[in-house]
Parts: structure tokens; sequence; C-alpha cells
């Protein structure tokens, strides 16, 4: 247990936020770039080269001779303000697995880039990019809130897919989980992740004062937004799926001013894409209602959607075998979602007793964090 | 008609954001500082003396000899986006209306700072600060969204109470109307401000994944937002007053974390004292019934509280009757607002088609705000 705390400090301060506890950890950010540093710090003490892959992602690889390699790894990027172990769990596990393994085996140590999408809006977008789903040209212009481009932060145009995974024969992504599913295991194997996405409501209505104009006169998106935020609850509660408005923008967003503009970035999952697509719709149906009667207008873009990911079933059941642990979905999107549809993948989940996550809460016990280690070690054992 | 027109062109393009077509004139920055240049060669030219007051505010002085002058003007700063006449329209005519009166009469025009309030939060700042309302070793430490102090911005210690409105026998405003009461009048007297104030909402759950938190273990800040925003809005109608959230800042606001944090500012008005303190309170407890069913937090602070202002009976009686025009409240807030309570003081509205203000689309004819200048200055001339 105290290798793990040993490694774990190491990174701790590095991007924690003195006010709320959390992190603020955004791709290629200094916060971020010192997580790197650590990174190659790291893989320089185990002799093991690190390959840049033209997208941002690292890889330390270890091991030589004929055969594919076993990946393993996660990121280091949060979402604002977020939790120490979604993400650099998997990285720190994956450097601790290694040390209790032959120096033979063929292994690569990943960290992938801007996995939350909270600087340039898309998640995954390392993974997507190394594995081809998201075309190095519409990356490289993506910006983020100060206007910077994705070819500014990453000092060139993005490579694309490159012969990386082809070197790979499988990915174990190790991660916290983010849900309270477990229970008394400490560790699980993830089988699928739900189909989600994200979708812009754009509200749009009359911008006035807010002192002089009569109610009866006003067309406030505001009012448009807020019911919509309830609608989006109120079914995702109907359908036992996942509905999250958790972003908001307002123009201008001054107090004394009925807004012009009230933008919501809805976040939805569900168990099978027909039950997301269905309450994305009612959702929408319920926006379109409110507007004619608020006066406003509203209109909706897809902004992302992932479909459902199943893990690859042999290499599942073999692990949860292997470690004689349950076997579980998850809600929450991941770069082992991205590349499963390249290279066999599964997950491994670390327990987590509040459940909290993507917040300075979210939390595993040291114990649970080491036997995430062996568990992994474990799995590399014998996958390689 | 043409005098207004080219004057007003002068002003016209600083500030402008060519996307929304508003203005985005902030009390000493850039845009607004360029509109003082343009105050101080408009009193050059007329051969009147500024004076600054140590508070941001400007007076252009004209006319000698005993007794009190009669004080004119308005303000340039706006809200974010806002319309090019909230403010700015009670400068030009003042000039205007100087032009069409002998150099002998004793008037003052003044450009107020910050009464929007939109960079630090407190609007009417220069007038209160001028008139003694505001204290300014509270003001100094104010804030804008950048960190910058009110100190900062003015490059000094706010100079507080001076004696230049013991100079001022009484105090006239022309602005724009900012409802559709004006109907067939192209001019009309002001006879009171609403009362009117600012509360802070603050929402408060639990920070969580969107995508992996089941709805029932959340505790969703943003569900307790939205049903107060349209809670504010059911209320204002049920008791004829006007409630508006327009201004919302959410933590970490994140697509796919539900909120620790949501504030909304509440911007309410009411014909009389009691019917907007019992709003307040209606809205207040229908936020706390939210919450609880929530499991959120919130909290109620008054950030400021205008009470009903009654501009000068005598005075609004005189203009009504030299003007032929007819008399109106009006739901804003206005520097003439502050002075009433030191010099007596009335207001003059200039029609509003459409009634829309804070807007871009804010808007007066030429020949109405022609008309606004005749009626300035013939209410100078009856007053000196």
């Amino acid at each position: 247990m105290s290798e793990f705390r040993e490694l774990w400090d190491q990174l701790a301060p590095i991007g924690r936020d003195p006010g709320s506890g959390g992190y603020l950890r955004y791709a290629w950010e200094p916060a971020e770039l010192a997580c790197r540093e650590w990174f190659r710090a790291q893989a320089d003490a185990r002799d093991m080269p690190v390959e840049e892959d033209g997208n941002g992602n690292l890889v330390a690889w270890r091991g030589a001779g004929e055969g594919p390699a076993v990946l393993t790894g996660s990121h280091f990027d949060s979402v604002p303000h977020g939790g120490a172990y979604d993400g650099p769990l998997g990285i720190v596990s994956a450097f601790l697995a290694l040390d209790q393994l032959g120096p033979r085996k063929k292994i690569g140590v990943a960290a992938f880039a801007e996995e939350e999408g909270a600087r340039f809006g898309v998640p995954c977008l390392g993974s997507r990019l190394l594995s081809g789903a998201l075309a190095p040209e519409r990356a490289t212009a993506l910006t983020d809130r100060s206007g910077l481009t994705l070819r500014d932060a990453l000092g060139r145009e993005p490579a694309g897919r490159t012969d990386l995974l082809t070197r790979v024969g499988c990915f174990v992504e190790l991660h916290i989980e983010q849900g309270r599913a477990l229970g008394e295991a400490a560790v699980g194997v993830g089988s699928a992740i739900w189909p989600h996405g994200r979708w812009r409501f754009d509200f749009t209505g009359e911008g006035n004062h807010a002192g002089t104009t009569r109610m009866s006169d006003r067309r406030d998106p505001m009012l448009t937004y807020a019911y919509t935020v309830l609608a989006a609850n109120k079914e995702a509660r109907l359908c036992g799926a996942h509905a999250t408005v958790g972003r908001v923008a307002v123009e201008p967003n001054a107090t004394n001013a009925v807004p012009t503009l009230v933008r919501g970035w809805l976040d939805a999952r569900a168990a099978d894409a027909s039950t997301l697509d269905a309450m994305v719709e009612a959702i929408h149906k319920r926006a379109v209602e409110r507007a004619t009667r608020d006066g406003t207008a509203v209109t909706l873009t897809e902004e992302s959607v992932t479909p459902e990911v199943a893990f690859d079933g042999g290499l599942v059941a073999r692990l949860a075998r292997v470690l004689d642990a349950p076997v579980l979905p998850t809600g929450a999107g991941h770069d082992a979602g991205v590349l499963s549809n390249h290279v066999p993948t599964a997950m491994l989940f670390v327990r987590n007793p509040t459940g909290v996550s993507h917040s300075p809460a979210e939390h595993a016990t040291d114990a649970d964090c080491a036997a995430g280690v062996e568990a992994l070690a474990r799995v590399l054992d014998e996958l390689t």
C-alpha cells in the first residue's frame, strides 16, 4: 500500500485548486504538462522509451521481441475542479503493476490527451485522433474558450492515425468507478459503455430591460431554458436513463437584462440507443412546446454521440475469471471505448465508496487502489 | 433634426460590437474613456470648463454669477451588448439643448460614471459616491470580473461627497423610455421610480459525474435554480410586478458534471415596497421548498435595494405644464433617483416605439430625439 501512496503523492499537488480542492488539469496547459513531465521521469526511471504519437498521446514502452504488446494507461486531464483519481489512477497503477512483472513482458503505458474534452469540447480527443475516429483536419481548428486552436496547443497539425495500434494486441484501462455499483468488491471488470452524447440547446428570445419590460411583453429564453432543465430531469427518471444540464452560457448575462440567448448543454446517457434517442426527442419536444408559450425559439444541435460500446466479450470473461471479479457496465465514456473499435479492449474499475466523481470529493481508499494495482498486474501477466 | 443626427453619429461607432450591434461600454474601459474624450471635446467647443469630481463623474459648466445652476446629463456606460440610447441620449441632448439657449444660463452637463453597474456591480456608482449615498471606503475595493478594484480603475481612492451638489439647484435627466407607456406622446415627464433591487440566490448541491450518477443519488442545484427561475416569473405575474433572472454562474459549468453551485441573480421591481418584499419572499419560499426536494441548499443575499423614488412633485408638475406632456413612473433605476434625495429632480422620457431596452434593438426615431432636445431646452430655459 505504501508504494501506491508514495507515487500518488507525487502527482497530488499538481493542478490542485486550493479553494475547491479540485483539479484544473486541462490538456496542454501547465498543470497537465507537469503531469507529462512526471510521466517521462517515471518512464526514464524504468528505462522505458517514450513515444509521442503526434496527437499529444504519450506511450512508454517496455519489453522487446516479436508479437504485439499489451497497452494499458489512462489520462491526466480533468474536468474543471474534478477529482484526483479520474484518469491519473490508471497511469499510476500501470507503472506500479509493471514493477511487479518481469522486464521481458511487452507492455506500453499510455497517457492519452484531452479525454474529458474540457478544453476543446471533444472528449477522448487524443484516442480518437490516434485511432482514426476523428480526422486531424477536423480536429486541428477546434478552439478552446480563449480562442486558441488545437494546432496552437499541440504546436503542430495533429498527426492523426499512426501505426501505433498495429503494435498493440489488446488494451486494458484501469479507472476509478464513477458510481456505487461495485458494492463489496474492490475491483470489477467493465463490460460496456452506455451510449451517450452531448446536445446543445440554443434558446433565443428578445433582449430587454429587466426593470421596465412588462412580463406580458417579454420573450425570455431563460424561462424556456429553466423549463427544459426540469423536463430533462423528469424524462430521465421516467426511462431509467441519465440526463444532466451542467453547463450554461447566457448573453448578455447581466442582472438587469432579459437575455437574448441562453445556451444549455444536455448530457444524456441510457442503457441502449433507442432509449437514449427517445429521451432526447421527448426533452426536445417539451422544450419546443414551452418555447411557443414563451415566444422564444429553440434549436437543438447534436454535438457528439457515442454509440454503445460492448467490450471484447472473450477478454472481459477472461479477466473476470482471472480476478474472480464482478462484471459491470458504465455510463461514462473512456478512451477504452474509442480503442475498443480497433483492438480487443477491457476495463478494470476500482471501488468508489460514495460514487462521487468529477468532483473534489471523488475518492478511493489506498487499500482499494493497491488492490487495483494487484489486479492490473495479474491481468497484464495473464495477457503477455 | 440634422443637428441631432450629426452629433449622434460621432458617438455611434464607439464601443459597438460588430457581431451583436450592441454596445460594450464599461466604465473606465477604452470605449467609455473614448466617450469621455468626446465629452471633453464638446465642452471645449462650447467654452465649458470640465470638472472631474474625484469619483469619475464629469460636469461641463456654463454661465456664471450668483445662484445655483441647473444640472442635466446622464451616463455613457452600457450593459453588455446594450443599446445606443440608454445614457448617451441624455448627454447628447444636453449639449444640443444648450446650443439653443443664451450663454448666460447657468447650466452643468453631467456624465455620471458606472450607472449600469455592469463593471463593479453597483448601479449609479458615480452618483452614489458624489451624493454621499455610498461611502468611498466601501466603494474603493469593489472588484470587476477580472479582479481589478474601483481604485485601480479610477487611479485613486474615490473622493466621495464633494461640494458639487451644493452648487446645483435642480437636476433634470433626459432618458430614452424603456417601456411602451408613452404611446402618442414623443416626450413625457417622469414622476417616480419603482422600488427595486438585486438578490443573489446561491444554490449548492453535490458535484458529480453526469454519466454515472443515478438520478436518485443526485443533489443537483441546477434543478433548484431552474424551478426558482420559473417561480420568479409566476410570482411577478401574480402581483403585477417585474422579476427577472438574467444572470447565472455555474461551477464547474462542465457538460459532463452535475454542478456543485449555481448562482442566479434576481432583479425584482414593483410599484411599492410591500409588493416587492412580498414577491421576493414568495420566490424565496418556493426556492427553499424545492431545495428540500432536490437535496440542495439555497441562500439568499440582498445585494442592493433601492426604495421607491418619488421625484419632486412641484418640479414634475411644472415640467408637465410647460411641455404639456404626460407624466409616468418607471421601473428602471437612474442617477436621477440617487440625486433626488439631495436636490429637486425630475426626468424627461423620449418615446421608444418597441419599448425594447438594454438590447441592440433599443431605438428612438430621430424626430422623437429632436423633440426631446426641444423639450429639454424649454425646461432648462424655464428653470434658469
